[in-house]
């Protein structure tokens, strides 16, 4: 079976799962889907117009602390981003785009680099532009195609089906129906995909 | 250096923990004091009135799949409880004489498997009158101890000193400032224990 990786630009320990996702997948013979979402609309749902990690700040200090062991036993730099959280719509509206093309993977890592490692504002669609361009591809093409109405309504879509299918946070792995939440999950989701 | 299991009844996730933690620290090497606390004044100060998987369905749903994979995974009974979460007060409050008595953690193990495989109520201090005899104590006593100001205080005293220390959630582990939250970060927490 086939495990889907579901994710926010956002989303701080999306970040080490989206560097390591593919080649445990990989590992682990199973197929890996990349499903960019949003959270807004779920945490908004729940009430909160911030990250909870803001909200309840001893839950925000534990993970950022966290989050340094994570990175740091990984091998990944991780450095204050210049927001928390970054606005991480349109990266994720041209990750949608990649889903299909084939470098969205790549470009997936790229802006979790430029967000959580160099510091840069993902928001920024001249950062966004030096990312695509440095895998080869037509940014200006590729951000006029990402803003046009039917991809802003397919971002809708993909994240109604994640609140539909139970997801509530980032990352998520989901293998059919079942449902495995963060980053210490993978492993368990891909046992699971390979029963 | 030690690490400190702080754990609450109610929570679910504090179960397998309790169940392993011992024989963990042991392999481990490393020594392990069991530190009961409430959480109801911290989820109160973060304006929750329940369990926040109450609170939050998607995530309460999610949860009771996440324990049943990981309980069967460990090979630990796990049933609806007759109310979630259950009010650990007491049992607490006993737990915390037992912490000095070492019959701490054997009555903790119980008390967890009263709640979450057994369908018992943990408030009922013929539930926790029966455990206490089970291990050859005499219950009537340690209810009566149990109940004193002096033990009531200090269990107010070992909650503030989660706070103070950042814990937010249980269960959590403490290595000196050092601070793990969730049954998943046992192993990590006994690795920061042993450099």
């Amino acid at each position: 079976m086939q495990v889907e990786f579901w994710y926010e630009f956002a989303s701080t320990y999306s970040y080490p799962a989206a560097m390591r996702v593919e080649a445990a997948a990989k590992e682990a013979g199973v197929t890996l889907c990349w499903r960019p979402f949003l959270l807004a609309p779920i945490f908004g749902a729940q009430g909160w117009n911030d990250s909870p990690f803001n909200i309840y700040p001893a839950k925000g200090k534990y993970m950022w602390r966290d989050m340094a062991r994570i990175c740091e036993a990984a091998g990944l730099q991780l450095k204050e981003p210049v927001r928390f959280p970054q606005n991480g719509l349109k990266a994720a509206r041209l990750a949608l785009l990649g889903q299909d093309e084939d470098w969205g993977a790549a470009f997936t890592r790229r802006v979790y680099l430029a967000n959580f490692a160099e510091q840069k504002d993902i928001s920024d669609e001249a950062v966004l532009a030096d990312i695509l361009g440095s895998l080869g591809l037509d940014a200006q093409a590729l951000l006029a195609r990402s803003g046009e109405q039917a991809n802003k309504d397919r971002l809708r879509a993909q994240t109604e089906e994640a609140i539909a299918r139970g997801v509530f946070g980032a990352p998520s792995f989901l293998v059919g129906d079942e449902l495995f939440w963060g980053n210490d999950r993978l492993e368990a989701a891909l046992e699971w995909a390979r029963r």
